[in-house]
């Protein structure tokens, strides 16, 4: 089932994308109480609208968006880094997202990179979950884009928070799939129509199970946090004028243009 | 004015304390469209209750709780660090929040320190704004007390992510003044009824607008975002048994007992 939350004529709700026609929720699934598993249940049948007719938001607010770096072995081979003993954790402020379709802003003088990644979406309160029990806590998955400042990651010495920290710097969607991924799925992101960046989930250092299982060890994973698992073989660096495009199977295209601050400080001067 | 957010026989709400009495606020005074100054203009006049019914909750329920590390002199050189060049800025995963009378939990095997600290609560949103701006994004001040895991701090190569990431390590209340603070305040953290940390917040390194100014070159600030300001002298170790205590002119006491985890996993391996 694909998830997607809308804005139509004013009116803001998540809905079942069922071919050409969204069919609206009663409410939002992440609002139940310890989280909501079947999204059919709450369909209000009455109440369907063109797809052509909406525009995607994100396709949900999380309260924590959790990041785990060098997660694919080729890509920290690539980049000459150490496969890491557990998974690195970062938290991005949640002023990052950004839905389908919205710019990419880039702050003057910054060299960016962009990380094509699968993102998971938790759908019930967990803390302490096992690696067994870590797959009861996932919603579904959806698509994001993992942007930082490589000047300001070496300016603050390695620390991502403000690397990764910009507004814009998580476009997150364009829908939701609560399918089990059991397989894994490839994944893959464009760079103005010619791939760049490439792999399969399956080659993850650290499974998504591992990575829900690792976070709940320090704090409580809620409905709608979104878990981003790592980007396959390698970070590439974007530019104004770029489009980029990340999709996996049954899932995408997240689409985003890259432009310029239109009037802003240059982020790289102390 | 002095603004807590309280539960009372099962129902939520902002209100003013008045004495003895809270006076309901009709809505979220951070939920207005751009943010909102007087929340005296939301007292709902028919609807007060008694302090001793309510239990405070959280003063607000910040979309981003930031954090400014080694922000006074006396600190940064006690500790043997260099005065940075610019705010150092992390940001918490907003699970960390806990009220005032909640329980801070121990990782087992972890040494923790408090910080004791005055927190601003954002009241507009605001980009890009320079230092003589930021007094106009000021909704008031509370009191937060930033704990870390020094143990996972070092595990993790200096990233605070994690370390400052646990469930309950940022307690934050007990309530909101709204007065301007021109003059600066005392600041004082008493651990088991003895003065431990202690200072003026005009000996912060960055001022609160600089503070305010600098995060917002990088992200939106919203209404009910929290900055935490920064520790004065010293960080203090914490054992399970303590009780803590932040409070500052005006403001406070922000009181949490330290427990240790009832059946946690020893966060201190890999």
């Amino acid at each position: 089932m694909k998830i997607a939350r809308v804005e139509h004529r004013g009116r803001i709700f998540h809905g079942v994308i069922d071919g050409e026609v969204i069919r609206a929720l009663r409410r939002d699934p992440f609002s139940g109480e310890g989280g909501y598993r079947d999204p059919e249940e709450l369909v209000d049948e009455g109440s369907c609208v063109n797809r052509a007719e909406v525009r995607l938001l994100p396709p949900c607010v999380p309260g924590k968006y959790i990041g785990i770096g060098v997660n694919y072995r080729e890509t920290a081979r690539m980049m000459g880094m150490a496969i890491p003993d557990e998974p690195l954790v970062f938290v991005r402020p949640t002023s990052c997202i950004v839905a389908t379709g919205e710019d990419i802003v880039l702050p003057p003088g910054a060299e960016v990179v962009s990380e094509g990644e699968l993102a998971v979406v938790i759908g019930r309160r967990g803390r302490h979950v096992d690696e067994e029990e870590a797959g009861e806590l996932i919603f579904g998955y959806t698509l994001t884009n993992d942007l930082m400042s490589v000047t300001r990651y070496h300016l603050d010495g390695g620390n991502p928070t403000l690397a990764k920290g910009y507004d814009s710097f998580a476009p997150l969607g364009p829908h939701i799939v609560t399918d089990r991924l059991e397989e894994g799925c490839e994944l893959a992101t464009w760079l103005n129509g010619e791939q760049v960046q490439g792999g399969h989930s399956s080659d993850m250092i650290f499974s998504i199970r591992r990575c829900i299982s690792h976070v709940s060890r320090f704090m409580t994973l809620m409905p709608g946090d979104i878990i981003a698992t790592g980007c396959p073989p390698v970070p590439v660096r974007v530019s104004a004028g770029d489009r980029i495009e990340v999709r996996a199977d049954g899932l995408g295209p997240l689409v985003n243009r890259v432009v310029a601050a239109p009037d802003g400080i240059d982020e790289t001067r102390i």
